[in-house]
C-alpha cells in the first residue's frame, strides 16, 4: 500500500534519526546497504522511500539540521533591532553546536567529516543560511549600517569574520575560546567599524619603512 | 670531524630542504629512515645532525617558515601607524601562503596536513607570532585603539575575526574568496569598532519576540 505524503516523510524521518544513531554507534558514515538492513523494512519498502544513497543523505542531514532551520526562521521573523537579530541569528545556532559537541566530541566529529566528504549535500544548508543573512544585511542597511557595500560583499565579510561561530569544525579546534560574549563583541564591531569606507587606513599607500 | 655551529646549521637546512622536495614528490610526510637513506649521509652523520625524528622535523618547520618570520620581524621594526602595520603583519604571510598555495594545491594540502598531525610542533610559530600580535595591540591601545580590552581579549578577538587568513587550510576552501581588499575591510573594521564596550547592542537583554 503506498504512503501518504506525510506518512512517508515521518518514516523518512525515523530512519533518518536511525541512521544518525547508527553512525554514532559506529563511529562512521553508513553505507546504503548497512542503513537497509538495519533499517528492519524490505528493500522494496526501504527503496519506495529512499531513490538512492544521496536522497537518504539528505534525509540525514534533514533531520540533523532541523533545528538550525526552525533557529533561522524564528530570528528572521522577529522584530528586533539589527545589531540583536543577527547576534541571535548566529548564537543560537552556535549553541546548538556546542551542546551536540559537549554531548559527544566523537560523534560530532564523525558528523563534521561526513558533511566534509558529502559537501555537495550540505550545500542548500549553507546557501540557505547565506539567504537569510542576505535578508539581515538587507534589513541592517535599511538602518545605515555597512553603508557603501555590496550585499555581497558585506555577506562575504561577515562570514569570513563570523567563521568560527559557524563552521561546526571551529568547536574540535577551538573549544573553550569561543564564547557568547566575543560573538557578541565581534558582531557590534562590524555594526559599528564595516562599511564601503573600511579598509582605506589599513591598506594606505604609505610604504613599509623600517624606523630608524 | 665536528662541524662548527654554522656548519652545522647549514647541513641541518640543506637535508631539512631535501625533505621538504621528497615530500612533494611523495605526497606524504616522510619518515625517519627514508629522510637518513635518502640523504646520502652516513647513519653517523645523519644522527649527529639530528638527535630524533622531532629534531628533523623542527629543522624542516623552521626552513618552512623561515619566510614568515622574516616578515613579522620586518613589519614589528617599521614605523608605519598601527592599522597599516597590522595590516601588513597579515596580509604579507597571507601572500606568501597563497603563491605557495598557488604553485603546488597538492604539496601545500600535504604540508597543511603535516603540520595538523604535528601540531605540537609547530605550535611555538604560533605563539610566536601571538607574542608579536599583542605587540601590535599594544601598540595601537597606545593610540587609542582597542579601549578597555585586556591584551589577551582583544588578541582572542583578532584572532578569531582574522583566522581565514592566517589560517593556511582556508586557502584550501576558500580560495579566491580570500582578497588583499578584504583582510584590508576586516582591519580597518576592528581599529574602528573593536572595543571592551563592543557586544553590549548585540547582546542587549531586549528578548526574542515574534514581529505581530
Amino acid at each position: 500500500m503506498p504512503l501518504t505524503d506525510t506518512a512517508r516523510e515521518a518514516e523518512r524521518e525515523r530512519i533518518a534519526r536511525h541512521v544518525l544513531d547508527l553512525v554514532k554507534e559506529r563511529g562512521a558514515e553508513v553505507p546504503w546497504s548497512v542503513a537497509m538492513s538495519e533499517s528492519g523494512l524490505t528493500r522494496a519498502r526501504f527503496e519506495s522511500l529512499f531513490a538512492d544513497y544521496d536522497d537518504l543523505f539528505d534525509a540525514v542531514a534533514q533531520t540533523w539540521f532541523a533545528p538550525q532551520l526552525a533557529v533561522m526562521e524564528e530570528v528572521l521573523a522577529s522584530s528586533l533591532p539589527p545589531q540583536r537579530k543577527m547576534y541571535e541569528f548566529f548564537c543560537r545556532r552556535f549553541v546548538i553546536s556546542r551542546e551536540r559537541f559537549r554531548a559527544d566530541p566523537v560523534f560530532f566529529n564523525t558528523l563534521c567529516e561526513m558533511g566534509a566528504a558529502n559537501f555537495e549535500r550540505v550545500r542548500s544548508y549553507v546557501d540557505l543560511a547565506d539567504h537569510y543573512l542576505c535578508e539581515l544585511i538587507a534589513e541592517a542597511q535599511a538602518e545605515g549600517f555597512f553603508a557603501g557595500l555590496e550585499i555581497d560583499e558585506a555577506l562575504s565579510l561577515i562570514n569570513q569574520m563570523i567563521s568560527n561561530y559557524t563552521l561546526p569544525d571551529a568547536l574540535i579546534y577551538l573549544g573553550d575560546k569561543l564564547t557568547e560574549q566575543k560573538l557578541a563583541r565581534i558582531v557590534d564591531t562590524m555594526f559599528i567599524g564595516l562599511s564601503g569606507e573600511a579598509g582605506a587606513d589599513a591598506a594606505g599607500v604609505n610604504a613599509l619603512k623600517v624606523a630608524s
